[in-house]
């Protein structure tokens, strides 16, 4: 998968996209991320890539020129390396929700570009570059970079072959619908807070069912929105009443 | 503001918290970033942080006692250097979810601590240190470094003097309860593309209601769920009444 990102600050993603998972999975050639400073393509004398908004109003705009000309670059390097003209993203407080399973859509594709806006906002006219506005959730972030970011790592974490063990994924919260079971590693006693006795019992059916019902008891307890979507089996199902039955003893017992 | 981040990747702060806003705020003396690098405080002899899960299962996890331990300095120093234990905060997917209204909350605090985690999750336990378990959305990121980033950009927005201009953050989208209107700059006319003529009429009634009348309408397209909370005066109320009959008209049209 080749990533283009036009961002006027290419510092930023270096150190961050270097490390990790993100950086692994660059070093292996899974991925390819090209940044780009969109400030090489203004045509302003002083180098700037900002203006006034039309109209009036305070703070400044990104303007719609280092943006269509960077994007018409990024896409010749991309049609030279043989990719097709891939997903063009924006990060816009009014876009579609990300999620995992957007994360996992885009990991499909082979060419994503992300345009980072900065300032107070961008001119309008630089949505007809994109096939998609994004956004992380209703907050406001000071550039598109950070979004951008967040993005990347969700996705390509779902690129084939990226992480080294292909079970990880599908073990995350939300991969199947819930949130995940409580985990504990060594050591078994830590400043007296001790580990549940099911889980060093080595009985694997016992650990197996602990976990599936710590898990739907998170989820009602904390996201029950959830369970409206999941994907449950007749096991998993079952479970479920029981919890909701014990949830209300108890509420009955604190009244 | 101080604002302490247990993570096993400080590099990944220094880029990127050190560019644009986060990095001027800090400049001008309005928050102190500390980036503890928790793997020091690890009593492994080979600087490990990490196990394997009790109970079988993929990956590793995020051992307690490195944390507890770089927690306990941290908070030392925090004390030393007269700040009130803060809030701590843990990224999860089943915590809060992080909006603006959370962001205004934090940025009334004196002390922030993120804790990082990383591998496929953490020891249960560490959950004993926190106030906060926070989640960008719904969504799974390799390590809590980005997410962090992420609730510091836009929690340090709404810190007193970090912006220049006081007006900007009430303008973004949200913080009125609605989404922003277009916005366009220089050249009025690109690539064929036009700013609409209001903009540049100088007649500044007309284009407030303007603004009005877009940011209502964008919302009401793309987010009517907002509309249920957006605090609207009452000619606002006027307004979307008839943004709403126009839709109705438009839908029978294309019936």
């Amino acid at each position: 998968m080749r990533i283009d990102i036009l961002s006027l600050f290419p510092d930023m993603f270096k150190a961050t996209m270097g490390e990790s998972m993100v950086g692994h999975a660059q070093e292996n050639g899974f991925i390819d991320i090209n940044v780009t400073d969109f400030r090489q393509y203004t045509t302003d004398k002083h180098n700037h890539v900002d203006d006034a908004p039309f109209g009036g109003g305070a703070g400044m705009l990104l303007q719609a020129q280092p943006i269509f000309d960077a994007m018409d670059a990024v896409q010749k390097q991309a049609k030279e390396a043989h990719y097709e003209p891939g997903r063009v993203i924006l990060m816009d407080p009014a876009g579609r929700r990300f999620d995992q399973a957007y994360a996992k859509e885009l990991a499909q594709e082979e060419h994503l570009t992300f345009i980072c806006g900065h300032y107070e906002g961008y001119d309008e006219r630089i949505r007809h570059l994109v096939t998609d506005e994004a956004s992380l959730g209703d907050y406001v972030l000071t550039g598109g970079e950070l979004a951008a970011m967040v993005m990347i790592d969700a996705t390509v974490r779902f690129v084939p072959g990226v992480l080294g063990n292909q079970a990880s994924p599908m073990g995350d919260s939300f991969s199947n619908g819930l949130l995940e079971y409580p985990q504990y590693t060594r050591p078994a006693d830590f400043r007296g807070m001790k580990v549940p006795e099911v889980l060093t019992s080595g009985n694997h059916q016992k650990i197996k069912e602990w976990r599936m019902r710590e898990s739907l008891k998170r989820t009602l307890e904390r996201r029950p929105d959830l369970l409206k979507t999941a994907p449950l089996n007749r096991e998993q199902q079952i479970m479920l009443q029981d919890l909701k039955l014990d949830m209300e003893e108890k509420d009955d017992e604190d009244n």
